[in-house]
C-alpha cells in the first residue's frame, strides 16, 4: 500500500485555481479510495495502480481544457502497512506524548 | 503570506522514521506559527522568512546526528492572503457544493 | 507531451543509494524514451502514459526488495510541445542573452 | 554540503514562463555558487545557508511583481561530501558500467 500526495494546477488560468481543483476532487471523491484533502494537496491511500489511476483521470480531465498543467506527486510505500492516513500522525503524537495540530 | 509544506527524513536510520519526525514537530509546535500535520508532511503558514527559519531549525537538528537527510518543500505564495490553512479547503468545498474528507 | 522528473529511493538500505538508482536507470535507458539524468533525478519526455509506465516499472522493481520506498515526481505538461528537454534551457538562455551552466 | 534543486513559477502570467525563470537564473548565475540548469529546475551546491539565501533572493524578486508564486524545493544533504553535482552521476554510471544521457 502507498500513500500518494499530489497537487495539479493549470498555469494558464490566472491565480484562482479552486474551480480546477474542485473538478479533480470530484473525481477523487467518487473513486472510492480513502483520501484526505489538505491545504496543499490531496493524499490518497491504496495500491500503486489504484492511486495512479486516479491521478491519471484527473490529468486527462485537466489537460482537456488547459494548455499548461503542473503536477507534483510524492509517494510513500511501506510494505504491508495500511491505514496509514491515520496511523502516521498517531505515531508521531505518541513519540511526543502530546496531541498536535492536524 | 505563504503556505509551506515540508517533509524531512534521514536516509541512514532504517524504515521507521517517526522518532525523527517527532523531534521536528516539537520545534514546529513551539515556533508559535499556525501549522497542520498531515500524513505526508507539515504545512506552516507565515511570512517567507518566518517559515524558512522553522525549516532551517529542523534541518540543523536533524543534520546534527544523521549523515544523510532528504528534504522536500512546496511553497504557495499568494499576495495579501492569510488564514489559508482553512480557506483553501473551504473554497474547494464551496465550488463542489459538498463537504470533503479532510 | 510531458516532461516528467522523478527520483525514487529506498529508506531501509543505508545512505549510499547509487546501486538502487542504477537499477532504475537501466530500466529507463532501455525504455527508448528521451531522458536526462541529473544529480537530483531523471527527466523523461513522452506522452503521459509512456512516462508513467517507466516510473511504474522502476517502482515494481524497487518495491520487490525494499520495504520502504520514497518517490517524488514533477510533471510539466504543455499542449503541442515536444523536444523540450533541449528547448526549455535554450529559451532561458535566449532571454538572458548568455549561456548558462547546464 | 547540500544539493538543492528548485523551481519557482508565477501562476498569474500565462503559460510562457521563461522570462521569469531568466530573472531567477540571473540571480543564481551571479551568486557564485556551482549550479546546473536542467529542463525542470536548477540545482545548487553549497552550505544550507548559502543555497537558501539564493532561493530567498529569487523569491523576493518574483513576489515583487507576481501575485501568486509556486515554489518546489528538494534538498539532499550528505555529511562531508562536496563536488556531488558531478560525482552522483558518475557513481550511477560506474555501477551500470556504461555512460548515460546527461
Amino acid at each position: 500500500m502507498v500513500l500518494l500526495e499530489f497537487s495539479m494546477s493549470p498555469f494558464d488560468k490566472g491565480d484562482s485555481l479552486s474551480e480546477y481543483v474542485a473538478r479533480s476532487l470530484d473525481i477523487i471523491d467518487k473513486s472510492g479510495l480513502p483520501y484526505q484533502l489538505t491545504p496543499m494537496g490531496t493524499i490518497l491511500e491504496g495500491e500503486w495502480d489504484e492511486v495512479m489511476a486516479v491521478v491519471t483521470a484527473c490529468f486527462k480531465k485537466m489537460s482537456g481544457d488547459c494548455k499548461r498543467v503542473s503536477t507534483s506527486i510524492k509517494i510513500d510505500y511501506r510494505a504491508g502497512k495500511s491505514g496509514r492516513l491515520k496511523s502516521k500522525i498517531r505515531s508521531v503524537e505518541d513519540k511526543l506524548g502530546r496531541t498536535l495540530s492536524t
